[in-house]
């Protein structure tokens, strides 16, 4: 039986007690982090924690921990339940308060986090995947991770439901990112990828990737393309804090270069594994 | 002690369980709606139900209950806790299911129910309200009345921080709704009103009201109008389920006609009082 972490303690499932007045339950009025767990090792975990209190502030909901005491819950959440490999899911909700729009003056957030058990997707990776355009119609703030995800999953679903294994999101002819990953196209050596805006959410995956390019001398071009573009690059990925370096082999049943993961998607692949490697080693 | 409707179940608060993966707590993966209650009776509970059913059509879920069933299981709801004058809140989410973004596909959907006591907000309906232009960026299926409220509330957290009692939302110049509203103005003996597209959701007390307009010999244009428009109506008010017609005095500071409520607007508040009257009778 798994340990759940509700606000600082840890309890058992049938103690948790969520409230039918949570806002994160009638307003989705709350926000999110997924962290990964590699080898007993939360991975990228402060850049995570750092996002996950930005996106509390973009909401105004105070935090009521230390970065520092957060921290460590994490890892106690890990530990306590034994995960190798596998991921921590964290909200916060603004807390339950009988149902207006405006905040309530006086409430405690209500904090959850569990981690599960995950294995890295090896095979989609080898293979890559398929993807499927779709209107991005959400709002105007996806530089917050919340919990308002209902564009997101009905964007997933159709993608889904086209036998494709995510949604790439598109305003007009301008291609955003992911239902839950960021976009890349690569061509002529060059990555192109959305801005960070208030249009995107600035995975911390990007980061990690970007990063990775300047390592590897690939050049990177922090701009939007277009649906267009996107079928006409040489290499296209997606990544995520789950999915990693995904490689994208087929848009809207069209293929991408050879139809195959692209060689510099390839060494990014592997930059990040062994970057992954040194993180959990350090 | 209340009774709260748990899917067809009435049961008391502390046996409520709601899942920490039900998916309106983590997508806000579910709609909802306000229904009023006036004098022990259900006001407009058909269009009410008819407009939950289209909601749970557009996201795709499938309510398990006929509306028949569903609208006795409301008026028992009002009835088991004895009220006379309040609303039902009622919500459906697609269910408890494994964190994952697509649809589960065999998960049974969670209905939460209950009532609280609610009197008419008979004197800011005297007096007017003031409100404030804010920059509608939420998503672009405001038709869905859906959990996913986060811009919602914190553009209703910014209008109540100014001291304004709604938020009057504006997709670049062009006016759309309220935060919780629709809104309406009267130029020279006419109504303008956005009309029922993606961009707004289509309020059942809105219906009620164009109604009443063809009743009262008022013409009515469902036209969109920009923010300077709106400061140079003769009158100007919002509606909802709870607020019925509510006078708009002010926007912005700025005094909109005489800085009362005006003629117009009058004459709808008592045909709707009528109206409602009648209803109740029935």
């Amino acid at each position: 039986m798994d340990w759940i972490l509700h606000n600082d303690e840890f309890i058992r499932e049938e103690e948790l007690n969520i409230s039918k007045e949570d806002r994160g339950y009638q307003f989705g009025d709350g926000i999110y982090e997924v962290i990964r767990v590699y080898e007993g090792n939360l991975f990228t975990a402060e850049e995570h924690i750092d996002r996950f209190y930005e996106s509390a502030e973009k909401i105004k909901v105070i935090i009521p921990y230390t970065k520092d005491v957060f921290h460590k819950l994490m890892y106690d959440l890990v530990e306590m339940n034994e995960i190798e490999n596998g991921q921590v899911y964290v909200q916060l909700t603004r807390g339950a308060y009988t149902r207006q729009h405006q905040f309530p003056s006086d409430t405690a957030p209500v904090l959850i986090a569990y981690p599960k058990k995950l294995e890295r997707p090896l095979e989609l990776m080898e293979t890559g995947v398929h993807a499927k355009f779709i209107e991005d119609i959400r709002w105007l703030r996806c530089d917050i991770k919340s919990l308002n995800l209902l564009g997101n999953i009905l964007a997933k679903q159709e993608a889904y439901e086209a036998g494709c294994f995510e949604a790439i999101l598109h305003r007009g002819e301008v291609v955003t990112e992911g239902s839950s990953s960021n976009m890349y196209g690569l061509k002529n050596g060059v990555l192109y990828t959305h801005p960070a805006s208030n249009l995107i959410l600035n995975g911390i995956t990007r980061r990690v990737i970007l990063n990775l390019c300047a390592d590897l001398g690939i050049e990177v071009q922090e701009l939007a393309f277009t649906k267009t573009q996107a079928l006409e690059m040489d290499e296209f990925f997606m990544s995520s804090t789950t999915t990693e370096v995904m490689p994208i082999v087929q848009i809207d049943g069209q293929q991408i270069g050879e139809g195959v993961p692209g060689e510099l998607t390839r060494k990014l692949q592997e930059a990040f594994e062994a970057n992954l490697k040194l993180t959990v080693k350090s």
